[in-house]
């Protein structure tokens, strides 16, 4: 554990959580980012994520990797980066990130940066929201074929329950605060998958695509935990 | 119009609104029931409704209604009654009344009974909710062949949204307070059902079985209201 | 059916809902938008609603179209678009758009462009609330035409009870964000709506003028979904 | 100013406020009530109010009463009690109590035995809500010709925003608890009335009968304040 | 009544209501604002409120005014504006304006402009919220003296309480959206309000300066009304 | 997939979702669940898990149970009940349910009736609540044992985050409605647990044990899934 | 720390935080509450605080602690226990508990047990609320000679600001549920005091008069604390 | 007392409260702020803290101090200010300021601005939120050296009752609105708080810093308070 002036990094939490520390950009600035990364990687991580960096900052953090030598892969629609490798896809099997509509997206690719930075192979189904039901049923033998379902929805978050009922993996529901009017910022959605009729459902925090892939990740890789 | 000393009876409703007043139990003793339904009767009124009246207040304005020589009909789940004539089944086609589950009864029997009362065939379809799809796909052909769908749920009112999706005629939707934790006496199926992705879907109060069941009435005798 | 990179455009949905895909443009690229339009006209679509598209994604979609040598009608206060050719009116009857005051103008647009592009023939009343009832009682002849009515309002939202206890059509209400404090981005008009005192009146999301004149079009042409 | 154990009880108020301490109910034991209205009325005072006092505490309330030989009278259902005599009737002119439904009597009530105990001549209308707005109509004159107008309605509360549109007179709106579902125990009213696009409506607590005629008796007797 | 093509001018409403017709600015254009004034005054309004006005649509509405050779007198802080004359001074006594802190300003002044506009004088105390009562005590004099209180608070809105336990008037509250943190945008005050422990308080919306003191007026003028 | 007058039974729910049908008792009289519980039994079902069966109901289907000779475990503290056999314990590892207060027992108890039915081994650590951490962290390293943790607490709900941040395998988070005040019947413990600092953890609905302990079970069988 | 079946007793409470272990009794039995008290006596605890116990339970805790010969003080306006002996009374000063009306006695006398169980004088000064100035400007000396003040009310809470500018001692807010409609159950309240406008106002749950007296006790002992 | 137009100055709030006016600087211009600045001063105050005050007002305010040759502190993070000099540090003990992540920087600022300016030693402890425990229980003994304790923590705020089950001194917990999603502007982290299971506990308005170390102060000079 070090402490840094602004922040004190968690240099055990691999060993502790099985995972090492991501960085939440949000609050912090580029310079910021910038060193936990480096103090992390010179600690001997090999793989950093970075959620919810905006653009601006992330040249900054680009740049800075580059000068440090170190690979860094920024998407825009996410703001997630991984900087460091990609682990390799191991655990059971795959992880399905299954979107309601084309406005999930940004959550869907944040969920997918995290899965695939942990070692997940993924797949990545879209638009294929309740309202047009054989676009589902379509799609729905290769959305079987996960070992965890990563199901994102805003509106009135149906999708989760419809999915549930149809799968034996577990579904993790991720609701999203897209929508308008008494959407109430993702509330709807939230309350939506929180009552899901499915069992077999749970609920992470409105927009976080995050959290969803990393509790995906965790379940993907169960085993290795007994080990 | 008449004055009584606690209600002020509307006889031009009928004129003006296509159907007659409907007598609200729930804030009314079984006397002011016995009393505004008596009224209506004498008024030339054939089909008196009467909702939200508990089995206490039933077995009173029953017998008030017997001895008035007039038929009553009862029905203790959804505590609605039926008083004089049901009215003959007319209309564009027939109204599906489908709920997700078993505990949404009481509502879609109030629905039942109004559209029976108002004049409508009704199809009841029942505990088919989206956490087993293939209960709904069975019975989708029966469901299509309506002209107005109400679709009942709790929890996660998810059921309108996909039912949407799947047929040509108007759903109305009715958000039960079926369910627990963060259902919040039904309003995650209400906010839900207002979200949903599907057009063609508009919502009515939680628990409003009869208000659904009237305006599908009145949809399904729209043609006639041109006459 | 057909799965572009980022959109799962649904052929069969006319067949099914009898009405084609409608574009959702908030959150939509303009390109998307325009992709997804030649799309549905290329599969023979003539008429493609596109909503919620701001001005400035209008115009590239305006030049994309002309350049496909389609008609397109671009309303910037709705922000509402027809691509191909409005249906011709046809229905029961007349859709009456009701707004309770000046400011409802965006929604009561786009509700006015969706049920034109559908066939309907639509009556216009504005600035009619119920704070100043002679208002309104001066067009109630107008509205009682209609076949179905939607009232547009905010603030407290008595529009729809007061309309629903004046005519026999149905009405669905549409609350808007339309007012300041306490309205609470148009949660007081919904709450309001949904629990309108008036029978016959069902509720759409909060500003989804296109929701409602969607459900609109559906009762409007209910007979030929018959043939 | 005598400080009872339980109760400070605030012989000033009459000269500070114009009016004497009201005694609310609902927290208190019947002997409490007792002992303060008899301090009240061995202070001078001639009219005592006591709100909100279920019936089993009245029962002992009016025995005591009877004991020191004063009149009372109790309305069982606003369980509203004057103690000694009600005020000579003076002001400006009337309060109208007029109510949306039945139901909204208790709170109806409670205004009238208030405005009465306080000296108001009072007009009582009732169950004219805005889904039969000719019921409203009727009576209209009526409410024009008091000084000051009490709106007491649940479920949507339209009647404040309707009757503020006729009126000369300033309107007190009050929301009831009434209705079902989504009226969250008078919430929806309450946002409703709050959110009255009618000018001239100021608004009190959910079934605060009481706080409304209070302040219409103080309006009521604006000019005699001056003097 | 006249019906421009955005808006439906009610000439009537003094007739009816005592006071012409006010311009709600917020949700319309300076053309739409000018024409509409310009309307009233050629029907033989000699006053004319716009409320929320903001400086751009006021720069081209005085200049219009000035072209028709019309006075106009625009706060900026309030954002309101009074076409034509004040109406000279008159009623039952004066209306006091009293504010918690500094920031509840543009309310206030908001009140005080519409007052004035309709012929009432105006005591305006600022900066006497309930953390420093003396500051309060200081002026409660001047506050007695006053016919009507308006009383404009943020934060936990217990201004209003302090006052109703002090003064004979009516007081009339108006919850504003200042503060930070829980007060939820002057929910925090308005809540607080709504439930006063004063008799003799009603409320209006969050941050309606107008609405508190159109009502305030009509009680000031309550002896004229009955002539 | 059978349909009874009340209820559509579900069979093929084993082979699509892995678990077969489970009744949830709140809705149902103690005759349906008798009735589904034996059909489930004739079509081979060898374990039916109830939920929420009270006392009262539970005397009947025991009875009923009986009568078929069937075995049936009812626990009264959770009110759920295991008819027919436990199946025997198997999966990755074992599922901790650790409670933070005593009186999250119902909820705990539900979780362990239902991860026992459907064969994990549970291991129950109760009160640690974090106010008092040593006590957490004298059981610490038993709940790292367990492949999936169940984190059952009500007021703030803090638990789940504390667990969180401490072991490698996937927290699911129940919130209790356990409390007063501003818990609001488990809402405070809901986003609490939703807005987790932790990563690792998803929430079901608030005194959900059933479905904490569903998703549980799932993610403990998960490799048998794969086979 | 010792751990029964259904909790973990926490010896080691008082040296950690300087008050040993309080029991909660509103989930459990009373034999719960009696075996955890005999528990904490046995390990040589002199004072042990029960809250939320009602009468009931009250019964078997007082017969269990008589036959152990263990003195314990319930009250059942506050259903407090206090087990064993009274602390004498130290400190730097005096608690003063203050309340706005006699409704909040009951959480007044569980924050005066708490406080006198742990060794603090107390003043009570009841039914001060700000509608009644004078009643509170009267005891304001004897609450200015207190070194906490713990300042208790319901419906707007406006108590707490009062004070909060009258004192220089640190003042604790507890909101109760005391009132009707828009007070939700003491919510109103709650926002009002966070929202405080004087400063040195912190705030505990609502109703929560043992844990405002419990820190006003630590507060009133922080000089032992550095010993 | 002095009346500037804008303001009333409190010079007596020293006497009374113990500290001497704070200035809020959200609501007021930059000049308004010096001049209550400079008045203060004039009346022989030593330090005026200036919160909430942007870096556009503060180059004002700063320039208008030189010019009075007056030393004023900004702090750009926090925007709070010290004018004049900072009172030297006295009291039992020292407070310490713990937050859960770096992104609650800006509200420890402020906290640590008024602590300082106020006269306390202060312990600034960041970034030890409950997801990775070690890091608090490494400096936990640091933070037991405290007299009092601030907890500031956003998302769902676990920070404060894990502290206050750690030390004996009082804890004043900050929610921050910090987080997304459902954590509602810092709701979730409020009702977290206000529900903390740990005793012991109070809590302040959301980012409120100033208030949270204001009271701490007040607590930290309590035994002065008494001379």
């Amino acid at each position: 554990m070090k402490d840094l002036d602004f922040a004190t990094i968690d240099y055990d939490r691999k060993k502790r959580c099985g995972v090492s520390e991501v960085i939440y950009g949000a609050g912090k600035t580029a310079d910021q980012i910038s060193t936990i990364a480096a103090e992390l990687l010179k600690n001997g991580e090999k793989t950093v994520l970075v959620t919810r960096m905006n653009e601006e900052k992330a040249k900054t953090v680009l740049r800075d990797m580059t000068a440090l030598n170190v690979a860094a892969d920024y998407d825009p629609i996410s703001e997630a980066c991984v900087i460091g490798e990609y682990k390799e896809a191991s655990g059971i099997g795959k992880i399905a990130i299954v979107t309601a509509g084309t406005s999930d997206q940004k959550v869907a690719k944040e969920a997918a940066m995290t899965a695939k930075a942990f070692g997940n192979e993924v797949i990545e189904i879209n638009d294929v929201g309740v309202a047009g039901l054989h676009r589902l049923m379509n799609r729905i033998d290769e959305i079987r074929e996960a070992s965890v379902v990563i199901a994102i929805a805003g509106m009135e978050g149906a999708l989760a329950s419809v999915i549930g009922g149809l799968v034996k993996a577990p579904v993790i529901a991720v609701p999203t605060s897209v929508g308008y009017g008494a959407n109430f910022e993702g509330l709807s959605a939230l309350l939506s998958m929180i009552n899901s009729c499915a069992s077999g459902v749970s609920v992470v925090n409105i927009d976080n695509g995050f959290g969803a892939a990393y509790q995906a990740s965790l379940i993907n890789h169960i085993c290795e935990q007994e080990q």
